[in-house]
């Protein structure tokens, strides 16, 4: 197992395309990311198996895409204009601002190092604020919502009519958050900007313990049947105290990040709070009514909690290997192959016409099916290398004697097995080993 | 072809769990739609085909995903923050306030009719504002992208680097961005939160025309490709007087909608405004370096920008298809099998088990591929009907002889002819109906 610096993985992922630092140009910005051409792949990967997963795959669960800003009645029913808030101070001596539940030192001021320089604690809402149309008054002040599950819970309706879904069933949605952080960190793990894979899977009350079982196994599955390590995921249970304000039970599934456990995901019993609080404050009857029993109740709501950036964040570290291979160092993405960025590349021996244009042919087909490159530059093992460092799983070389045998060498990124395969059937070919 | 009113079609969106209104238990908000379980598909299916057609299948573009916050310096840069404006009157006798450009008549108040009651008309920035970090002042202020591309511009030197990419090359994104528009309208289509699809194409200025040529016809031929009626399609140049700040040439793509032809994409040359802009603002050169020619310039770029929610709805309208069948009424959704949300639907004719558990192994084994919807309620034709309506092309019918013969019927939506398939070879005999 390779030891992955934080520095050394954000290194590779700026160098190679898969991160950078927004706004870099003007200085960066500190609340997110932008995704390069490799990362916006391997982030849509992430997203496409979450939801083929827990949406495609299944008969009880189906998908939803709510707005961003949503109206300011929504989070005030929720509580999150309340209490989404964290502790902050200020450092007299140097004016910095720091969340002080996550100070090591709650007396010393990490910025400036200077001891009892710091304001009263007040409690800072985390959600960002605007204005909707043309006048910036109470009347029109907006949130982005720090949780994309809200927009699921005011559709619990809209979604079980219009689809006459019956319980237990669960609504999935993938989009972006916001949450105004007093100190983001650690490369792409806490932004301000940042996207989530949520689910809402309402059952009845008293059935909502064995749910939360199943999910909790069902998602910890997920991340070790897409290769991650399961010595660097753990699950761990949160303490009475540090539960949400909606929450009879929640477990984090951690991951061994580079400085550490940390949270990759939580699975959260939230009970009927959400929909008895839409109820209350809009006058909708949320209610389910089960045609069976007769009966009309709250249903309860398990939320497996997901955050895409960081998922994949984890994916990249996890997949970072190095190997002495002839006395070299060879660094190796071993994503899945579900989730590399391409499926294969294509590498035409030298830069001569007579190779370029069947690998371009080659490749042309190939695209039909998956996101696949051409690499012409320098030395095949410098191409190679290349490849093993962005994570694909196969390389296609098209040498002299393909214009003799028709056939190319494929190249299994993991093992360095080569095999000689008929251009004519290999697409078939990889289809066998990339289709799941 | 069947002309459809929009109170028709929104109708079906609500009912069928296409689109909600957004925030709709609270009394809505008039800034966005909710996407339901079947919208979420159909707008997933028309990202995926715009990815598939500008990304997948070219050697010459490559994807980005950037932030929705950016540096407040971009926005100065770009040029939005001095001119991404509309004018707008307030009406003294309401005070509703209105765009000006947009009115039928521009003395008269369309919501109170009064004349002559409008203020005078002050610019409005259609940007959002929000702050970053806990201190609201002015060093704080950011905006909601109002476009995507601007991310592209900024990341254009991190790109070409780290991907090596050499001239002419594009770059694609899709993702939302937010205006606030005055008046927002027309459903879906004019919304303050929306989702974009946008490529930037750099190129060698000399060769800038031929691009714009060869992507306003690429564009077109997409949305033709994918079913819209050719007779609903038109281009259309803008005058002079309607470019934006930045264009040396846009031609619109536009969409007979129930109320008129409106935009569907733009398709502009925005010659080398934006990267010598940024170049300007931010001190780091982004001209591009020819290796071969050893020139430094500017790319000009041409920019295909389309609508992601407005597309998706031009689809669900140009699908929309009422016929007599059998002296009833049969509404159809035409669409694309590669746009529908479901692919196909798995219909036991009786509810008893020994019927239901093959019905739910077909679709068990069916998912692995394609979105799938069980349906086990009321008769077979009214099934039948609500798949037609929500454009599911195959419907997959087991029944009491397929104990039997193993095999199912196969119904297709449009033409309503029916085979027998054997259950063994039910995937590969979609498969050969589906993939594309």
């Amino acid at each position: 197992m390779t030891q992955v610096t934080l520095e050394t993985i954000s290194n590779l992922a700026k160098k190679r395309g898969f991160v950078f630092q927004s706004s870099e140009i003007y200085g960066g910005i500190r609340s997110a990311y932008d995704y390069g051409p490799l990362g916006v792949e391997l982030l849509r990967n992430v997203k496409e198996q979450w939801w083929r997963s827990l949406v495609q795959q299944r008969d009880d669960v189906v998908g939803l895409d709510s707005a961003i800003i949503q109206a300011r009645a929504v989070w005030r029913a929720s509580g999150h204009e309340e209490v989404f808030t964290d502790p902050m101070v200020e450092c007299r001596n140097c004016n910095t601002r720091h969340r002080l539940d996550k100070l090591e030192d709650p007396e010393q001021c990490p910025s400036c190092g200077k001891r009892g320089t710091f304001t009263e604690p007040r409690q800072f809402n985390l959600m960002f604020k605007t204005h909707m149309g043309p006048v910036e008054d109470e009347d029109n002040l907006v949130y982005l919502r720090p949780e994309t599950a809200q927009g699921i819970f005011i559709n619990f309706e809209n979604v079980r009519r219009s689809n006459r879904m019956k319980l237990p069933f669960g609504i999935a949605q993938i989009g972006k958050s916001f949450r105004n952080e007093i100190t983001p960190g650690q490369f792409v793990f806490r932004t301000r900007e940042f996207e989530q894979m949520e689910m809402e899977f309402f059952c009845r009350p008293e059935e909502a313990d064995e749910w939360f079982n199943y999910w909790v196994e069902h998602r910890f599955s997920w991340y070790t049947d897409l290769g991650i390590d399961p010595d660097k995921l753990r699950l761990r249970p949160h303490d009475a105290d540090e539960l949400s304000h909606y929450s009879a039970g929640t477990s984090d599934i951690e991951f061994l990040f580079p400085w550490g456990w940390d949270e990759l995901e939580g699975i959260a019993n939230r009970t009927d709070y959400d929909l008895k609080q839409h109820t209350e404050h809009s006058g909708e009857d949320l209610r389910y009514f089960d045609q069976e029993t007769n009966e009309r109740f709250f249903p309860y709501v398990i939320e497996p909690a997901a955050g895409a950036t960081r998922t994949t964040f984890a994916f990249l570290i996890d997949a970072y290997t190095e190997e002495e291979v002839n006395e070299e160092t060879r660094v190796v993405l071993r994503l899945d192959p579900r989730l590399a960025p391409y499926k294969a590349a294509v590498l035409p021996l030298s830069k001569k016409p007579e190779l370029i244009e069947p690998a371009e042919k080659i490749a042309t087909e190939l695209r039909r099916k998956w996101m696949i490159e051409v690499d012409t530059t320098q030395s095949i093992g410098r191409r190679y290398r290349r490849q093993d460092e962005i994570g694909t799983p196969y390389c296609v070389t098209v040498d002299f004697d393909t214009l003799e045998d028709h056939a190319v060498t494929v190249r299994d990124r993991d093992s360095m097995a080569q095999e000689r395969v008929s251009t004519d059937r290999l697409l078939e070919y990889l289809s066998g080993l990339l289709d799941r």
